[in-house]
């Protein structure tokens, strides 16, 4: 078992290498159908950005988690990640009717440690 | 872009398939190396375990995120992870002096979909 990958930028730096974004989802019981679908529409704008890697879309294994739908999107880099969401179509996928009701709380982070 | 794998389990349903660790930790700012120390030392239990697949731990590019470490780890079942977590070494890692200073929050996931 070993490390693929190590790097650890010192705070405050600026980021060049590959980002993820975890991006957490609010989604009441009994509407997952209804989230799912919005968030297939919205994440085929990401997908086509340049720079898009790669996402998995996770939906807890029990109901009472606070976040019940957790994205995890990785990018070339920050810049190709900020470059996505400053676009006019960015602005018309985020505020498409329907997403008012799932609160989501987006972070980036940069990989430390992964094990194979 | 397709869709590498796509399985919405009904909730309820036991989960037989894949399953994804997300792990929330609140690190205070200046204990980085503190808290990565100890949880590189926790994992080596956790890599060698049966059913264990991979890990990326994750530090926020921003400071101010709640939960600036996050580690992203899949096992082969449900039943794999809750095994690696009911053992007598388990109890003595977690249970290491220091983690107290490092609250978590993990949650088991299923991959609902999948794009590379």
């Amino acid at each position: 078992m070993i490390c693929a990958e190590q790097r650890v930028a010192a705070n405050g730096t600026s980021t060049t290498g590959p980002v993820t974004l975890i991006n957490q989802f609010r989604v009441p019981e009994g509407r997952d159908a209804e989230f799912h679908d919005l968030w297939e529409r919205t994440s085929r704008y990401f997908t086509r950005q340049p720079g898009f890697r790669s996402l998995r879309l996770h939906r807890a294994v029990n109901d009472d988690a606070v976040y019940r739908w957790v994205n995890v999107a990785t990018w070339n880099s920050e810049a190709d990640f900020r470059a996505a969401h400053a676009t006019e179509e960015f602005r018309e996928v985020v505020t498409a009717p329907g997403w008012e009701a799932f609160p989501s709380s987006p972070v980036l982070f940069e990989v430390v440690t992964a094990v194979d």
